[in-house]
């Protein structure tokens, strides 16, 4: 059973996941690539994944058999585990549970050679949309407060299967990263009585120097002080707290934003490593006057270092307005079809 | 000139540093080695440096010349800098002010092929004395409240000269990991009157199970919740707030325990790229009751994902106990002689 312990000195919870590990001396330094001998979400594969909780099938395909566009899947080395009790106690001076949770993979397509940027904006609605799907049904589970959608592209981002997927944690606590964020937001909000990121948005809308995209709903900038090159987030322009709470024309919208933004990054950095992560508001919470939901995108092509572990400060070298000129001036095709079939030897993340 | 830039949504300073940059589309993947074809840090490369700040120099060797065994020079594309006026203002609804500070590095042998773990326990003596010094005569400019010391070694963990170095960055403001650390010591110590890391202290060395190593003024073990495997803090067993507070004597246990806990890392990890930081008090502050300094060393065997990123959870595959029993059992020798020279051809980080 995995376990979560707090850090007294960072309050910052950790899973100790030892089902995970190798040996000790198993560790490998981390420049390993990609496996890339056998997948198990290619289609055909399916009984090399726990059996899946959802799935876009063709008719007449069968659960667990070929014949799928999208499939969730339990991760078949969950950080944290549905079963079991969250049986919260001491340690010493110390304090720990269970790690109860869940840790989904969001298989977006059956085609291995296919990166989320292949896929057509529908595909991606559907993403999206299965997104809000498995938050919805989790957030029933009342021993559990938050979920942490993610999604980790190329070796240099901690991803280590190549086709393409999306990760879904769900954990029994609100993590510290959001709790600050939501701590930070409604200070702003008790001082001004408005959300913190709708001011942003404003000014960024106004200022019009980081905008990297801009919809009728969505809209997407490099943050004033990011921590990596070509940082980007997504946001909706009007204040919504709970990314559950979105409507199917709008996945429609952000799904064209998120697609355009990403094809932008991969074209000014030739495909690099990238994480995104979405924030939303914790589970069983009511709409939130001060918190917005967003996208965060981090290329990952700078290494993180002594000075920014010890400090939280980062050190950029590329200015935000010059990042989002460059991407603005990208121009892609969002709503192309999907690309001709590679052979594998020509996949674009190998 | 940089500039330091603060996020309004996690209240994190970032350091846009754009001399340090490449044209946007130059950059790379992260995963370049280390540049092997000159090294600026090696004796009798004095002029590729900036001018020397500090040298423990050899009788009748001149300044900026060969003859030393220690040297301390200012970074040659700084993060922050020296020269100008902090000119804090506001930038539309956000906080920006010049980068003011220092970046000195503090290259801790003459000779290439040597990394830190193969220096005398008196070298080592040396460069945290110098640590201290440099703090010491930092701390009167009046401009700067933090200086943040680290380590970097090995591409995975940042480093982008292999030549064994530390580096000192001040800043002009107090870290954001600095102080939350700090607010959660100083809440700890409201409640119960005791300093958080004195108890920690206690508690490990009455547990055991993750003491690294001990001796009289020092203590190394890995935390409780730590963010790595093989995590490692090392910190003065009596209650001491300031670094540069440390006395002569003590620097020397320190050397022995930095230089037996990295040996034993070493030697668990097949010398894995890792990164060591000093947290310790502000500038400018009396000695204080609720904060303790330390040292944080973490292997960089694991990559950060997508769910570290967006939560601040990590995922450790191995158990703190486990970890520490294994770094236990390691015998080494610290007080051994400098190592025969290699060739290098056999360096250990190529």
């Amino acid at each position: 059973m995995p376990q979560l312990r707090r850090d007294p000195v960072t309050r910052r919870w950790i899973i100790i996941a030892t089902d995970r590990a190798k040996r000790p001396q198993d560790f490998v330094n981390e420049s390993q690539p990609l496996a890339e001998a056998f997948c198990p979400f290619c289609e055909g594969n399916e009984d090399k994944t726990p059996k899946e909780i959802f799935a876009d099938r063709n008719d007449g395909s069968s659960t667990n058999g070929p014949g799928w566009n999208l499939r969730v899947v339990p991760n078949k080395y969950p950080a944290l585990q549905v079963e079991g009790e969250l049986d919260k106690r001491p340690d010493g001076m110390y304090d720990r549970m269970n790690g109860i949770g869940a840790h989904e993979v969001i298989i977006e397509t059956p085609e291995h050679h296919l990166s989320l940027t292949d896929l057509t904006p529908e595909q991606i609605t559907n993403v999206l949309w299965v997104y809000r799907d498995r938050l919805l049904d989790l957030e029933r589970d009342k021993r559990l407060a938050y979920g942490m959608l993610f999604k980790n592209v190329g070796a240099a981002a901690g991803a280590t299967l190549e086709h393409t997927h999306s990760q879904l944690i769900v954990t029994p606590v609100v993590p510290a990263t959001v709790g600050h964020e939501m701590e930070v937001a409604s200070d702003y909000f008790q001082y001004r009585g408005r959300c913190l990121l709708c001011d942003i948005v404003r000014e960024e809308l106004d200022a019009g120097s980081r905008i990297v995209w801009e919809g009728k709903s969505f809209v997407a900038y490099v943050p004033y002080a990011p921590r990596f090159p070509f940082e980007t987030w997504i946001l909706p322009r009007e204040h919504r707290s709970h990314y559950p709470a979105l409507e199917h024309a709008e996945a429609q919208e952000l799904a064209v934003a998120l697609k355009t933004t990403l094809m932008k990054i991969e074209s000014a950095l030739d495909r690099p490593a990238y994480n995104y992560m979405i924030h939303t508001s914790p589970f069983g919470t009511d709409p939130l006057a001060e918190y917005h939901w967003h996208i965060e995108i981090i290329p990952r092509i700078a290494r993180v270092a002594g000075f920014e572990w010890g400090t939280g400060f980062y050190i950029n070298p590329v200015s935000p307005e010059d990042a989002a000129a460059f991407l603005r001036e990208i121009e892609v095709k969002p709503d192309g079809k999907k690309r001709k079939k590679k052979k594998p030897a020509t996949k674009k993340h190998a």
